[in-house]
């Protein structure tokens, strides 16, 4: 042994630490973890990852995951075609659509601009969303990347590119969380927030 | 779609969320990074899972992880059978190979006491560990729990339970971290490491 796993441990520790937020500590824990749970919990496990990956594409008009050609949004016929949300994965769609707020389509871009990790426009769905604009008579585009670094960094890089085509371009609006406190506000969000400040009728 | 997954990845979420340490929101972020990349990526991992279940198992005597009916050190001659190290995880028994200060040898607990989680002495590796003292010789068990709560707690029990017995129990010392800086420690391991000072020869 002399401080080493054995091999299919250490494969699967290997393989848990590819993982994005997954250390090399937490992937050690979670494999001791599978080691001890009963074997159809694991199975479950591995089951669940080649199913995902069996079944589930990205929709070919928006990259939405889908388990069909388009998304069921792509599908519903009784959404706004001239209203079109960039996101930055269909993780934020589920939480837009929670909101009930917006009946129109969206686009996911795959990702956020990021130089540090080497992820240039080149890299993200962007093509594909000039692509969508003429041929599904779009007239407004959201910008719902992340108020971060990278989500900025993309919503800026878009609104750029897409204003000359002529449509209107809008981007989410950043302030403070409903329920927040003002005083554990960051300076960022304040500012933000006061910038953003809007006639009250 | 209406604020919910297609099902295959809903599954895959769900599944992810009940390891050690990942939240509904990491599990999120595993589910969609596992659906972006390579399948052959995805199938390593799910095969890395499956293969560590078939092929690892409980060391007989000490449960070490193992892919024999006993663990390299447990078949190991020319380790000292008088000293048994009881740790809570396999995954110690890498840490302590890799000083090379111990050449005696294991037992894994499978865990830790811990009223709140409901493991109490029967759940863990205890009655297995008695066993062996007679049939191995063994003459000093140390104690090498984690220095945290229910790593302290399994250690005081192990203590009561086994020098009535007539062996030399130890416990791996609690102090200051070898680099560290006092200034930085908390009072509880600068509370240890004063009641733990030795004479300096």
């Amino acid at each position: 042994m002399a401080g080493n796993y054995t091999a299919p441990v250490q494969v699967l520790i290997d393989e848990l630490g590819r993982l994005p937020g997954i250390g090399p500590k937490s992937a050690q824990r979670i494999a001791f973890h599978l080691l001890k749970v009963p074997t159809e919990d694991a199975t479950r496990l591995a089951f669940a990852i080649t199913d995902a990956k069996a079944r589930v594409r990205f929709c070919e008009r928006c990259f939405n995951v889908s388990e069909g050609a388009l998304c069921p949004i792509c599908n519903d016929d009784a959404r706004d075609t001239s209203k079109v949300c960039v996101v930055e994965e269909s993780r934020d769609i589920v939480a837009i659509e929670k909101t009930g707020e917006f009946r129109g389509r969206y686009h996911v871009l795959l990702g956020a601009m990021s130089p540090l990790e080497g992820i240039g426009p080149e890299q993200l769905k962007i093509r594909e969303l000039i692509a969508r604009i003429e041929p599904e008579g779009i007239e407004e585009i959201i910008l719902c990347t992340n108020p971060n670094t990278e989500g900025e960094v993309t919503a800026m890089y878009l609104a750029r590119l897409l204003k000359p085509i002529g449509l209107t371009v809008t981007r989410i609006a950043s302030g403070l969380p409903v329920g927040g406190d003002l005083e554990y506000a960051d300076e960022l969000t304040l500012g933000r927030a006061l910038e953003g400040r809007r006639t009250v009728d």
